[in-house]
């Protein structure tokens, strides 16, 4: 099934800034094969639903491997069977101030 | 991977009232064998990360299934590797009032 | 406005255990006069929305001064006008397996 | 305090689009004067965060005066002492493909 997902991994224990582990989740989701747009809350998908999932599991494994001792992720995931759901259509205009 | 997550599906598309689809998916993750505790935004898992990510997939193929024609997801994941992710341990005090 | 809300405080540069400042964060809710009821995942609440929206500024304003570095809250806020939003009302069953 | 949020309204019982909620609620928040950034996952803005939770407050009470019955909306907020909480600072390469 196809769907759309925001994916953000929150890092705790490595101290104030998890920039460095923010920016391996990213890297580990567009090596995923999804189509991926990071934003500065997260990183928005569009692929199957299974490979979405896979690929979150895939990102806890390896930043736990990598050191990281403990993660929050939050993700939102968006699925419809009216049309197909694609990242553009959810954004109506060039939108940024 | 042990893990502990919330898992919090919002149908859209079926009117105001969305307790039928939501009373539904819960039914579907307390059926996975997960350890589950329902409350008012969600329900709380515990269990094995493969499952739980499995368990959100089958929600929203068997609410689609049964005639939701679009679901919003929220779901928050928890792991760590300094010791075992206990939904219980995340609880301080009796915690109601 | 009657509101519902999940807020969730993660404390972040504070080491791999964050349940001091989660614990604080949920005291200060207590203190707001809002209902809350704790869970895994965050403190659930009932009240007015002007309350619930104080009381997220409060709770960053305080652990701040306290010594927290860094906060990322989640929350999810409810509202509806067909009638009138409540805790229980959310729940369809006893809930925990 | 500055700080930075994403801003994420789900609109319920309206159907299954909510394009035109969801637009007319990113047009409240860049009225607000916040600086804002449109995503496929909500708004992200940076500013004051009194001003933040009030244009979230006038977002529900707009909506629902033009007709939306329900509002679930997600909302992720950052603070910070260490150093200045900046949108572009959360961005580390141009980052879509």
């Amino acid at each position: 099934m196809k769907a759309l997902a925001e994916i953000q991994v929150i890092p705790i224990g490595v101290g104030v800034s998890v920039r460095k582990e923010v920016k391996r989740a990213h890297e580990l989701i567009r090596a995923s094969g999804l189509k991926a747009q990071l934003h500065a809350y997260g990183t928005n998908v569009e692929g199957d639903l299974e490979t979405i999932l896979s690929t979150i599991k895939q990102v806890h494994e390896t930043l736990h491997t990598e050191g990281t001792p403990r993660l929050s992720t939050n993700v939102k995931i968006g699925t419809r069977t009216d049309k197909e759901a694609r990242l553009e259509e959810k954004l109506f205009d060039s939108g940024s101030s």
